[in-house]
């Protein structure tokens, strides 16, 4: 099963190293400074959300790779700004200096930036490809309301706005509807716009994104807590440590862990009805809820 | 001549009203500081050249909403970025407290991220109002790129690497023609897509879009060093005492405001060829280059 997965990963990198750069006019450290955000790994979930649901809606490959790399730009570029000093205040991702420190506060908001104009200048590049225009501008419809502020960015601003609060559940999961699920809900749109998807797959589709989004963070809540630190890169307890509220805070970590099962459940039970091959679909999301890191 | 820009301007004013008040379920700390960054005033320039092209070019104006909008959008964002502490570190704009100031650094960081998103939504919009989905294709390709590191994040990341320093005339003139160029070159550009400017015309165009954004930017610099400190709200020579390199230190006041005049000259005589109604363009022009704030 890793290995359509290995080899959409590895489609994907290809295109964004690609799209980075065919820039020409671009200052050398500000794009060095991108790249840095976006190459340094990932699991390119987004992008792998974006090829499954295409799958599943019978889109070509072809026409899936410009949403793909797009919504992995937007994905890096919340990364970079989200480190900030004035966000979250993080001096490593993935074991490597995060964009402020390996370059400087200002390249690193500028690199967020055009992060962000660099995708939606890929996503209308679909068209090249043979996607029709009414798609593409609706995948750019989508990706920009997933990506504002009611959608990642809003959540952003919620989830900054809990630090050292109390949230309960639903307030709790409603920030993370938004700061993480809306760009998974919407990676799975994307894909399932460039297909063919009639409204009842699209409800199914739209079905599995939202559980696996909050099954995604519940997952991420509990790693933090029993989480290796060898596999995981960082301190056990760090988010609770921060004041950020978490899922295990609020249910227990065995709670927690029953909780994103049932989610994984319902969201396999979802693409159960649909027509097309929903076997990427499915590995992703099982590799998503079962992961270690 | 004043009476149809006032016009615009309020049109211009009306939509981004809507636009950021449309959103549900965004959180109304941010969407008050997104408010502030863009609602605060401004000359909305970048609109009234999407109107004025578009009027040139034959565009109905209810083609061109989405498009002006969307440019002031991406305009107000970069503002917000670029008075944050990391950046030009500024308190104050039009006399009134900066995003960060009036918020927080966290909150300006997410508005303007939230700004640019919103500024792809709305541009997507334009087919709602009848434009064809590939004209409002590339317009936001269009957009895109010249918001973007080969554009204005990238001029803003060589104005930053220019403090202190000491550039020649091209240097600068290469800096500016990204940060504030590109952007108003854009706007001429996506008010033309939305016409049916052939070859000929939109060269015109970009003749003039470059021109008077230069011009525009060598105003800006003459102002810095004699403007009335009441009109235009900023203490005089500012930007010099910052490290900031001018025109008018490397031309001197008088061969610098000559040379915005040039500019104007030729800018006007691209406007000459053009069959459409560039009334506008004409009178955006003059009152750019021989604007006192």
């Amino acid at each position: 099963m890793s290995n359509p997965i290995q080899s959409l990963r590895q489609r994907c990198d290809e295109h964004l190293s690609r799209v980075l750069h065919a820039g020409s006019g671009v200052p050398p450290r500000l794009l060095d400074a991108m790249g840095h955000g976006v190459m340094a790994g990932g699991k390119r979930l987004r992008p792998l959300l974006v090829y499954g649901a295409g799958q599943a809606c019978g889109a070509p490959l072809d026409h899936l790779d410009a949403a793909a790399v797009a919504i992995e730009l937007v994905h890096a570029y919340s990364l970079v700004h989200d480190d900030l000093p004035a966000m979250d205040d993080d001096d490593l991702r993935r074991g490597q200096p995060t964009v402020h420190k390996a370059y400087d506060e200002a390249t690193a908001i500028l690199a967020g930036d055009a992060l962000q104009a660099l995708a939606f200048e890929v996503i209308t590049r679909g068209v090249d490809a043979g996607a029709s225009a009414d798609v593409v501008l609706a995948q750019c419809r989508e990706l920009a309301r997933a990506a504002g502020a009611a959608g990642m960015a809003g959540g952003q601003a919620l989830d900054l706005a809990m630090v050292d609060q109390s949230p309960d559940l639903d307030s709790l999961s409603h920030m993370h509807s938004l700061k993480t699920g809306a760009l998974i809900q919407a990676a799975v749109r994307l894909g399932a716009l460039a297909g063919d998807a009639g409204p009842t797959q699209q409800a199914r589709l739209d079905r599995y994104g939202a559980d696996i989004g909050l099954a995604f963070q519940i997952q991420d809540d509990v790693l933090d807590e029993i989480g290796d630190v060898a596999v995981t890169g960082k301190a056990v307890g760090a988010d609770r440590e921060r004041g950020k509220p978490t899922y295990t805070a609020l249910l227990g970590v065995e709670a927690a862990q029953a909780r994103a099962q049932e989610l994984l459940a319902r969201a396999l039970k979802a693409l159960e009805g649909l027509p097309g091959d929903s076997t990427l679909l499915r590995a992703v999301a099982l590799q998503l809820v079962n992961r270690q890191h």
